[in-house]
């Protein structure tokens, strides 16, 4: 009995490091298909994305197996109930790596990224990402709380690309469509940033047993 | 131990339906705030936001409690797993709502809201958001139904705001910035929709014991 719980416990970790790492690639992989257009590339955010939703219900049968016929320890279970929460940002963060992918069909006019700062947001929030499986797997709280500073980074990015967006409208000279979805683009890489600080929220939480009430809208 | 298990699911249930009609409300006070922009209403959609967060916390404590102390036969197991994920969908629900409160204050120009179909995405999602938590109240299959049928509506409108707004900029008389935040708002208005779909397909799954796999980028 308490050999299976052992094993279930490792085999969560690990299905969720693995999870983790597929978001780090499916980010990498989009931001990269947002610059360069390759094909292959797009369609492997879309395996990678439907390779994620697959793991997510994959460990959330893991925890509901050990929640019922196990009954894990006061550190464990805190563990157990954060992986739960934490597959579903996993989640989200393959669904946006996906939309990106999906809206660099539409940004045919690839000067035009070089005009505002979207590979800066591209590269802030994988190293979120990065970081945040990272302090996950190694439980470790200061890097969780770093990932968490840097949002504020990751937020600030997208006002300024909101802001070079409104002049490239007053221009004049860029499709409209191509800047919509410009901001679209990176409306996506900031919310996966977002996910990323629940993510270390959550290990913050699996470390200390506390967790952080956000402010409204947050 | 029967009565207090028939208890904890009799309150998980209440606690789920309240936590549903403050998400109806917050989308329709959010939808108000654009269009009018008053502040109080402003106000109450970030209270509701904050208590629908509480609820959230609340009724993870419910479920875990029940996994943990009591053993779910099968299908009140399924209606507990379903309710873990109906509390995240409903959560963003209060956040998006959120968000669009906040958005509202840069949107001055209110005749620009009649320029293009925001309004109808709202209400679109509204009633979506409603159906979902009817459909759940009731276990009603066939409405949960109707509301993954609906999410087609509420990306047409999406696209046909773009298309709105993109005319809206080639014709150069309204202030880019607000084109950008119009565009913001009706992205949150359709995540609410899918939010909605999410809740609809959990009731499926509590009724049917069946979990639809969406396509890539869903």
């Amino acid at each position: 009995m308490r050999a299976e719980y052992d094993r279930q416990l490792r085999e969560l970790e690990e299905e969720l490091f693995d999870m983790g790492s597929m978001c780090q690639q499916a980010v990498a992989f989009s931001g990269a298909v947002l610059i360069g257009d390759d094909e292959t590339l797009r369609e492997q955010v879309c395996s990678l994305e439907m390779e994620i939703d697959k793991k997510d219900r994959q460990i959330e049968n893991i925890c509901t197996g050990l929640l019922l016929r196990q009954t894990p320890v006061a550190g464990d279970l805190r563990f157990v109930s954060a992986a739960l929460k934490i597959v579903s940002d996993m989640e989200r963060i393959g669904d946006q790596a996906a939309d990106i992918a999906e809206l660099s069909r539409y940004i045919s006019e690839k000067p035009l990224l070089e005009k505002v700062h979207i590979s800066d947001i591209c590269c802030v929030v994988m190293n979120m990402v990065t970081d945040s499986v990272e302090a996950l797997v190694k439980k470790d709280e200061i890097l969780a709380r770093k990932v968490i500073g840097d949002d504020d980074i990751a937020d600030e990015l997208f006002v300024r690309i909101k802001e070079e967006l409104v002049s490239l409208i007053q221009e004049n000279r860029t499709e409209p469509q191509e800047i919509l979805d410009l901001l679209m683009a990176a409306k996506y890489f900031e919310r996966v940033g977002d996910h990323a600080v629940n993510i270390a929220e959550w290990v913050e939480f699996i470390v200390t047993g506390m967790h952080d009430d956000r402010e409204c809208g947050h």
